[in-house]
């Protein structure tokens, strides 16, 4: 294995430094906890917003704490549910007297641990709803999962939740707006090798040198097939259809697409991607809005990529354009 | 060879127009040409500022055109110069009657067919000045060099010198400024993998499955040693070390740093290898003013970082924090 890490066991806790010692400013972290909180958490008046889960996915979620995004991100060890006792100290940290909204991806403990921290926390006398984001129409059920996957989509709701609450909206209102993204989001992606996990030190799987899964999940999850290795436009073709299938919009719908890099890909590709993405979108009557081609859900240096598809009204319109100002994602006015 | 491409022939072309249809707001190109520039180019009574060389190091150069950056940028195939044809084709369509500044990295073809261009522009009335960038302290004279390489220290260039040319400055200004990063910069790189080029589609170099390479190029060109795999903190030392070194800084210096990832470097070992950097930067008395942590300057899917560092100066801070608005870098008021 070869990484530019130290003990494979700090490198959640340092990355974590490393993070505040770039951003010191914006971030700051909780004492004793592997908790990122925006420097001035929590913002009185207003709504926080908060997501979690296992490291690996940078810069999901700290990367997008800031100005009109999150307020908090729990990182967990690299794929590993963050505790319940962390989950519970953000969200007390993250609330400002308006409640707080948790983004919780849908994988088991993820969602058990929220569960448990939301309950805490309203012992406490937080407000707290949650939403689960399942926008991976690869698979039902898998092996960290009831019911389908949360993955890129997620961004989409911290950016339109994140300025929902930062217009002043009560919590109901930014949990509604969250809940439509959901409701209009889906992805699938590929991978074309097997993420390295830093403890493990090897593949999580076996992928061929002329073989790729389709469908793959951000852990390294099994997905639809394996197949032999096609062209970008193949893949781009049969990733883009699974969504459109799963949305069924009308013509003329307009849309938000994202290439989405897995950490291992250079850029080049996922503009080539893109480009026949963008294709497709106008084959099928729909109209491309806004598209987003980078590195937002990744999973580790796995190469590969997803391709998500939203689609937006003149409300998801506004929040999605509105201003936002974190490391990962910047929107000006 | 596993990559999201098609006919490796096409993989320039098809990245540039997968580059404007994800922007078409902000990006345009040229007819016939791997150029792009503004979408609104050439702006009236602004200096124009342009960059390029061969391609794979995206989001170099074309992910910095916009407000307060480039202008222009021109794409040759994968490490290979662009020609002069097409970089005066660029220099014209970015003259808004005020000159250009070429930003030209230091590489023999870079610099040769930059130098024809601006002659090219000259007799059609353009006013051309150029600055060449070679902040790579490793080695000097290299495979496609004489003197120090210009590396991940270029985008510093552009935007110091694109936020000069924002605020109306003459040509003559413009120069000086970008002259001033050049002075005042250094960068020394690593590389745990060799990158593949799309073409030949096997490892540019060979490297042992415990060997990394310090002092790489961002063309996999050889370094300054061949060691055995080290630790995040050790491989950060002797990169910072080396950096400091050349510049020599007074104690209480204010500097830029950057660690910039390769391609194939997940975000999380970056922020890793930042945290050691920023504890260097103090034991050394230094003071780091900003720090960016992010893949700027690519060598396609090379897996690897490097650590920049900028003494900057009250002039060089107004600069560098203006805002700019472009797919790879945003900075807001």
């Amino acid at each position: 294995m070869k990484k530019l890490i130290n003990d494979p066991e700090d490198v959640v806790d340092e990355m974590l430094d490393g993070m505040v010692a770039a951003y010191p400013d914006r971030l700051r972290r909780l004492d004793d906890a592997e908790v990122l909180v925006r420097a001035d958490a929590p913002v009185d008046g207003k709504v926080g917003i908060v997501s979690g889960g296992g490291s690996g996915h940078e810069p999901t979620h700290g990367g997008f704490i800031g100005d009109g995004m999150l307020d908090g991100a729990a990182a967990g060890e690299v794929f590993t549910s963050p505790t319940a006792d962390q989950l519970g100290s953000m969200i007390e940290a993250c609330d400002g007297g308006e409640g707080v909204l948790a983004v919780v991806k849908n994988y088991e403990g993820d969602v058990m641990n929220f569960d448990t921290a939301a309950e805490m926390a309203g012992m406490e006398g937080v407000d707290v709803s949650q939403v689960v984001v399942n926008d991976d129409v690869a698979v039902e059920d898998s092996l960290y999962t009831s019911g389908r996957r949360g993955v890129a989509g997620t961004i989409l709701v911290h950016k339109a939740a994140g300025a929902k609450a930062a217009e002043g909206a009560d919590l109901d209102e930014v949990t509604r707006v969250a809940e439509k993204v959901i409701d209009n989001v889906a992805t699938m992606g590929t991978a074309l090798t097997s993420c390295i996990t830093p403890d493990k030190g090897e593949p999580t799987f076996d992928l061929g040198e002329d073989e790729i899964e389709l469908g793959i999940g951000i852990h390294g999850e099994p997905g639809t097939e394996r197949t032999d290795i096609m062209s970008a436009d193949e893949i781009t073709e049969h990733l883009t259809e699974n969504v459109l299938d799963d949305l069924d919009l009308d013509d003329g719908q307009e849309v938000v697409t994202i290439v989405n890099g897995m950490g291992g890909t250079p850029l080049m590709e996922l503009f080539v991607v893109n480009k026949r993405l963008q294709e497709l979108i106008d084959d099928h009557g729909l109209e491309t809005w806004d598209a987003w081609v980078g590195d937002y859900m990744t999973s580790l240096d796995m190469d590969g990529a997803s391709i998500t598809v939203c689609a937006v009204d003149d409300e998801l319109k506004e929040l999605l354009s509105a201003p936002a100002d974190t490391p990962g994602l910047t929107v000006t006015e």
